[in-house]
């Protein structure tokens, strides 16, 4: 897509053509500078992708002195290749992804060569003429049928890799046996390279600056709750300030934060997919209850929906004017406040996997707000006002209340999934040495002080 | 998970054991069933799924050819298998995807090959001693750069099996050049067995019952909007309606359609991945703007958030009493009935490729209804009820309103998209010959009689 100008048009197309050749070099570097200043901020962002590209570089290099040296390329010949394959297919960012496609491809090349050798031995039966129609229609049968299963969500969420890897490796073996013999041998002998390539992308994985997917996806679900308790914290302030001043732009980007959680569902899902691959570690034992994340998530999103809603008031066209607004400020401050103090509670001790009742303080200061707030509008407290102004401002200290409800929700299977993690037990409501790591854990762009103060009272 | 009784509790660990193993046929049996169940229903679903798995199976046959004939196999011997590797990892469901991953895969190879051979060549130069290290330099600086350019989006996007394909080429060509010397006749031959694999499989997929994603995703934007065209259909009866009947228990699933839609940012950002591989087949030429159908998904998704919304009203603790609804349920209706026309209207002409204005009439419609509305809650007609109860009827009233920006903004999007795609023009308002369609495009679960009527005025 280019622009052209107007009097570009009424050069020949030799001249423009020059033209080009000219911008050329300089088209060239800048784009070469925006990928450069891409890279850049991809391993600034997150280093660990510099770590894993090295670790890549370093197991490749590991695996490949089975060529290099003689004993070890004596044992395998040619056949270590597949080792050198197996790091480039299996070795993934995290532990979990590396885990999933080692064991994925280590049982389904286990399987397959099983049956891929029987299937060469039965059509081995029926003579040299017969064997390729049988051979064929193995093939052709299991190919087929296993393609199917890949289409199972089940299957496809976990074993998907494994499917291929099954089909390839029983191609191999049963097709190739036609031409060569010793199946079994090669069999045997991928099977082992396989397993080596394997181990080695585990061992490089898991020591050297482990990725655990399952520790990302724990700070995730904390961060999405953060990201809602954000845009609570600041709601209040920005939907009853009194001037137009646009001295807050800044905070707006601050309140958009949230919108990641609505559509973050695909990539938890994938990482509750991996995470259940990786075996205990730091704080996780094996068997951790990953796909309770999942629940937590849904709420959190749920929470999120009502966040867009109430967000969408911030933009209204028709506003409710300042002073009738004024009448249900304190209330609905205290709600939305109350609100993302909670779920800053809960999400600081979610990650630091505490299991407290610290949280139930603020929503219970909520529900009293809410309350409050409620017998306000009973007291039809806008009598005199025009109906169609005062809508939105009661539309959201209708949907304020609503979050309560959906905050309680992700309180409770915030507990459960403690409960089957054994989480770690405190029965204080608010924790002394956890006031200042609140505030640490989300760095918000805004101090609190209100915030501190009321947690120290 | 076993639920056991507490007369069992008694018994001893022996006669629990002969138990479970009495009951494990029954449990196999059930659960055999159970994926037999499962796999009908997925085939019933998407019958493309059978010829699909079929086609991997036909592929998959016809390549091992290669191994059975002997003229063929004395031109590539044993690297023929990288025929059948190449099959099996390259054949998609979707015509996108097998183009993708096949052009990805032949433009990696022979790019990697190239490299490879000119890496073992330098490598070559410095002595059978020096000739490991340098190899080993090369596969640790290559593979960690390549590695770290799949993070960049973009290329993730589009890119990453080429490059994963790349890294595997690379190392394969010029580790395994330390033993066999030649290089040249293997990076060769392996990139000619995997064009045949690519040539393969791309004949198979799309002569063979094809399935071209770029109409899957073409289908599902219009089914999107076809989901909130449902739900607005059947919200006015139901936010409206006077009896606490269940008898529309039934319906309620129907109104929920919608929930697909604030999910599906990341299907359909995969979908027009895949979909820009494909060449112009039936309605679309070769370079469709598939890119665009991302900004009227994410429009739809916007709509579905404010539909999301509405919803929660119905389900509302504190309802409006049904004399105060009453009042405003002339206009609510036809601003959610028209909405959904509008919506059906869209999602019927985008479906055909159609450019026509017929929608507009339905987004001035409900814009008229809505002027209605807001004279109408201007007029203070609830001056005498509660505030609290009339404030849920009153945000219903404010957010319909805001349903029809939304819709605005989605026929501004497909009209720029039909623009840029040369949809056919047609400047009726309405198409006699379309009014039927538009029923049957979405096979609706409750019959509209109202809806029939009022196009046919």
């Amino acid at each position: 897509m280019e622009v052209t100008s107007p009097r570009q048009e009424t050069y020949g197309p030799i001249t423009r053509g020059c033209q080009w050749l000219k911008a050329l070099p300089n088209k060239f570097c800048d784009k070469t500078m925006g990928i450069a200043r891409k890279m850049k901020k991809l391993g600034q962002d997150d280093p660990r992708r510099i770590f894993h590209s090295l670790k890549v570089g370093l197991a490749l290099t590991l695996v490949s002195l089975f060529y290099y040296f003689e004993p070890l390329y004596d044992s395998f010949g040619d056949s270590a290749i597949w080792a050198v394959m197996t790091v480039v297919l299996v070795l993934e960012f995290s532990v979990g992804g590396t885990l999933g496609k080692g064991l994925n491809r280590i049982l389904a090349t286990l399987v397959a060569a099983a049956m891929g050798a029987g299937a060469h031995r039965l059509a081995n039966l029926s003579g040299r003429k017969g064997e390729p129609i049988l051979t064929a229609t193995f093939v052709f049968i299991i190919a087929g049928i296993a393609t199917f299963i890949r289409f199972l969500p089940r299957v496809k969420a976990r074993y998907d890799y494994g499917m291929m890897i099954f089909i390839l490796t029983f191609c191999m073996v049963s097709v190739s046996g036609y031409r060569d013999d010793q199946v079994l041998k090669m069999a045997h002998e991928r099977f082992l390279t396989i397993l080596i390539g394997c181990c080695t992308s585990l061992i490089v994985c898991i020591f050297i600056f482990p990725v655990w997917i399952g520790e990302d996806l724990h700070n995730l679900v904390a961060a999405n709750m953060g990201k809602l308790a954000n845009f609570l914290e600041a709601f209040g302030d920005e939907y009853f300030k009194v001037s137009e001043d646009q001295s807050n732009e800044n905070n707006m980007s601050y309140l958009q934060g949230y919108t990641s959680v609505l559509t973050s569902k695909s990539s938890e899902e994938t990482m509750v997919n991996f995470a259940r691959w990786e075996p205990g570690h730091g704080r996780f034992r094996f068997r951790h209850p990953w796909k309770m994340y999942l629940k937590v998530g849904n709420l959190t999103r749920d929470c999120a929906y009502k966040v867009e809603a109430l967000n969408s008031y911030l933009n209204c066209k028709i506003q409710t004017p300042a002073e009738i607004r004024g009448k249900i400020q304190g209330p609905c401050k205290r709600v939305s406040l109350e609100c993302s103090r909670a779920l800053k509670e809960m999400a600081s001790t979610f990650r630091k996997m505490v299991l407290t009742r610290s949280a139930v303080m603020h929503i219970e200061n909520s529900k009293k707000a809410a309350e409050e707030l409620k017998s306000l509008l009973k007291t039809n407290l806008w009598e005199e006002a025009d109906l169609l102004e005062t809508i939105p401002a009661a539309s959201v200290a209708t949907l304020l209340p609503e979050i309560i409800g959906c905050i309680e929700k992700i309180s409770e299977a915030l507990n459960e999934l403690g409960e089957a993690a054994s989480f770690r037990k405190i029965n204080a409501t608010v924790l002394p040495e956890q006031q200042d790591s609140i505030q640490q854990d989300f760095n918000t762009a805004t101090p609190m002080p209100h915030c501190v103060i009321t947690m120290a009272e």
